[in-house]
């Protein structure tokens, strides 16, 4: 009876709709994982897809070329055994599904029990759910295969497994998507599962950008007490090589009586189907493990993180080489231009001053000395005579009315059209730089500073842009974003003296309730509670809910909070309803 | 026993979130239905809501407001029985639920068993699924409940509901949203459920636009033997007044012999929940009917009317009084203007000219004709001098690169800007022009003609313009819409003698194609064995996958086909699958 198994879990960068890109990184990755000796080799969630696939699934030729794929992959693998995550079909149906294969055949294909449909997730849209948990025997090892919300779920998948299946291990194969603090509610979690199952959890999740979503890694192996016993990186691929010692397990269960009082208590909730591998002589001793040692990142190091990696695989798995950037001098774009610039080098980042009557000589002063530190060439066309034309233009029409926001909207639709005018003259990508706070309140010109491709801070409060930037002053040891543009009051610059805190509450009051509303989805009642104004939070919401017409026309960013704008909320625009 | 029963359908226009107003206006027609005589009145799916009220259901005041609603109703209702469609709340979960209402009582409540989560529908997301069915009896009538998909689904709640239940008579309450074809689809199913269960079917539907849906009414009764005995109006509100002669549905039953062979064998899907309803005496005699034809609209003119109905809710609903078009002599914003003005009055739609150096003479005529026609006024607004000062300001950092798309997609901008700035000056809605055929392939600038609040006929293919123009001229009995608009090559105009089919395919050959891979969903080989050259539809289908990107900034607009895009088409923008 075996006692040792090694397991390596890859934890890759797929690309949707990549599906011969994949197959190919996934074989390569069977390569490291049997150079390694491993005994098993686990993709994440949807691997030959890439997730999330969305309607690309109901395409019948999608789900015929990813099953073609998957039996191309089967047909390469050896000893070391392989679960693929992949989209099966059966009787017209489609499935969630993970291979188990071995020595060139398909041994099992396990199909998705619990089937996520909120948040960002629709998969009641695409797949039907599976009724029967999985458990193989591998070198007399027993383990349980399961995909993602399947651990989630109490009570269901994983107890079938662990007391009717006897599975020793738990494999789940995850697509989870990060948001700040997910890390955490994971780990809690698999702790959980580890020590309620008495088992491993061989815990694998991809990495990688895909339009709203970043996924982050961080794959886990836990030991049955619960124990992390090794963990991938952040943001990284990673091959997150682990010996587990079955009779670690094997010990815990027969001494533990509790243990057996749980086996005897607890009825398969959905039908077990066993799978018997065909047992093989051992080869060669394996190599010994390299020893590594994951630093899990600090909470503002992640963020940032996550930002680099989503904005780097948005604009290259979109095909785009550089970017641009229009550089107002002030914190927001200031941090933008820093993450594209560690995303993509300075050599792919361009940025453009765009000074109006309005500007400040201090705003160009400042965006120049950012794109001088960042060392990205920095371009300036002025506004001032493309916006009295335009008055010019308007001026017979507009007869008699008073200035208004409509001339401050103009001067950011300006800078749009000379922003998209550079992206479609040299084929860069356009990146915006409204922040969260902004976008919930409309703080925003639409088709003027929201017009471009990826907006990398949409779900970045203002006070988490501030932390962010001096967390990436503090890592280059130096002033990499100004000082001045750090501690001059927030303004859009649009009207002589404009400041941000004329047109809405301070930060430091606006960020709290926007968090409590639309993330914590509290009440007006409830934020009043938390010691706000009521005539603030009232205005707050308004603010939200009379905006979702912008949002929709908005470019997406990247999710880093709980809720962010986009599929995450969805939210009617046509909406009479009021807080 | 009764032998018949007056059943009154309140096919009304609700809207989202508006609660106190749904409130009062199932209130109003309630006294409507007693007026008449009616023992039953029947609102849509989800009335005090409206439909789809989408992730404010997630919120617990939203729901709790509804439900506040709800009661408020109840406790209002006589002894004409009330059918009203809400959120229910049981146990933290929220369900899609009618409430049978009686005599100021809340007498039962039914849960949506069927929930559908495909197309646009989300309905997973949202509520947990009903597990009884529901037959009331009504004065020795049994009468079975249920909501919209419950119909759909063959075997399932109706047969329960006729069989093992008895009910005669089958009340459905519908949020169904159009499209082309729709109606008779459904009216097929209904005719085909009828007979059958050996039962009436009672449909009833909403009207009203809601964002990208638009809602036809079209409610019908339909006899045991599949006949239609009455129909409500399409895109109007609608009191349906019907007698049902119970006699029918009892002689039916006796003396076919598959009948009963059928009661026996069905076994009931889902437990029965019977309620009576107590017993009344009957008052006066009931006020005879009115008798009323509905003659159903022929193709154009039910699409026409889609997109009239759509545009004033969405303007209507969203608070605005005026909208503002940018008319450039085509097809496309002459018919956009002819659907407005129909839809908000000529004093609510202005006309805005922007030529640039490039437009004909022709052009600035033909829109100017178009105003007259329809009595709104017209602005010009040359472009021209505009775009050279941009020229000016980009000449450095053009320098050396010769004139491409940038230049042309320029000028688009300069045009949205325009009009961006009517809208934030005057408060008028921008409706945008583009059609489906445009939209698919991306034959559009984003911000420039894109940029708008409502995108009339997004879904509206190219010849499909064409045709709905004629037949609106038809209808006018003169040339509404100039004869030279009608017959005159599509361009855009951006550049000198430009056709729209120097970059696409002839109408006649793209919208075919687009048809056959965007609504029936066909890959490349399967649209070549219709008859098209290869190459040229590979070419469109990589032009529909390549624009993704803009389609997701672009505003809403106005379902009509089997499937439109926004929420009925959900394609990732990062997405390397090539068909």
């Amino acid at each position: 009876m075996a006692t040792t198994i090694r397991i390596a879990q890859a934890q890759i960068n797929t690309t949707v709709g990549d599906l011969a890109g994949n197959r190919d990184k996934i074989l390569a990755w069977v390569k490291k994982a049997e150079a390694a000796g491993a005994d098993l080799v686990i993709f994440p969630e949807l691997a030959i897809t890439g997730y999330p696939p969305e309607d690309l699934l109901l395409r019948p030729s999608f789900v015929a070329d990813n099953l073609r794929m998957f039996h191309e992959i089967a047909r390469q693998i050896g000893r070391t055994t392989a679960i693929v995550g992949f989209a099966d079909r059966e009787d017209g149906q489609v499935y969630n599904a993970a291979g188990l294969l071995h020595n060139g055949r398909v041994e099992a294909i396990y199909h998705k029990i619990q089937l996520p449909n909120y948040g960002v997730f629709d998969e009641k849209r695409y797949f039907l759910a599976g009724q029967n948990v999985l458990v193989f025997e591998r070198n007399d090892v027993l383990l349980g295969l399961s995909i993602c919300e399947d651990i989630w779920v109490p009570g269901a998948v994983t107890e079938t497994q662990a007391f009717p299946g006897d599975a020793e291990i738990i494999l789940n194969i995850s697509a989870s998507p990060y948001h700040r603090g997910k890390g955490h509610e994971r780990l809690d979690l698999l702790k959980t599962r580890a020590r309620e199952n008495y088992a491993f959890i061989v815990y694998t999740n991809l990495i990688g950008g895909q339009d709203e979503l970043v996924f982050d890694g961080m794959s886990f192996v836990i030991s049955p007490e619960g124990k992390v016993l090794a963990q991938g990186r952040q943001f990284e691929e990673d091959l997150i090589l682990t010996d587990l010692d079955l009779e670690a397990v094997r010990d815990l269960r027969r001494n533990d009586p509790l243990f057996l009082h749980k086996k005897f208590k607890t009825r398969a909730t959905f039908p077990i189907e066993l799978v018997r591998l065909p047992e093989f002589e051992e080869t060669a001793p394996k190599p010994s493990l390299p020893q590594s040692q994951v630093k899990p990142l600090k909470e503002l190091e992640e963020v940032y993180q996550a930002l680099v990696l989503g904005t780097r695989d948005y604009v290259r798995k979109n095909g785009f080489q550089k970017v641009v950037i229009g550089l107002s001098g002030g914190i927001d774009s200031s941090l933008v231009a820093t993450i594209a610039t560690d995303a993509l080098g300075p050599e792919n980042v361009v940025g453009v001053g765009m000074p109006s009557m309005y500007s400040s000589r201090s705003s160009i002063e400042d965006a120049e000395a950012l794109a001088r530190n960042l060392g990205i060439p920095f371009h300036i066309i002025p506004i001032k005579e493309i916006f009295d034309v335009y008055l010019k233009a308007l001026a017979d029409i507009f007869a008699g009315k008073p200035q208004d926001i409509t001339e401050e909207n103009l001067q950011a639709r300006i800078r749009g059209n000379l922003l998209m005018a550079l992206s479609n003259k040299f084929g860069w990508l356009v990146l915006t730089t409204g922040n969260k706070s902004e976008t919930s309140v409309g703080y925003s010109t639409l088709y003027g500073d929201t017009a471009g491709g990826f907006a990398v801070i949409k779900d970045v409060p203002k006070l988490l842009v501030y932390d962010l930037s001096k967390y990436r002053n503090r890592m280059a040891g130096r002033l990499l974003i100004p000082e001045n543009v750090l501690v001059k009051p927030p303004s859009a610059e649009l009207r002589p003296n404009q400041k941000d805190e004329d047109s809405l509450p301070p930060y430091e009051i606006l960020d709290p309730i926007l968090e409590m509303f639309v993330e914590q989805e509290m009440g007006p009642d409830e934020i009043v509670e938390h010691g706000f104004p009521e005539d603030v939070v009232r205005r707050v919401i308004q603010m939200v809910d009379r905006n979702e017409y912008k949002r929709r026309q908005s470019p997406p960013g990247i999710k880093i909070t709980p809720r962010a704008f986009g599929k995450d909320r969805r939210m009617p625009i046509t909406n009479r309803y009021r807080f």
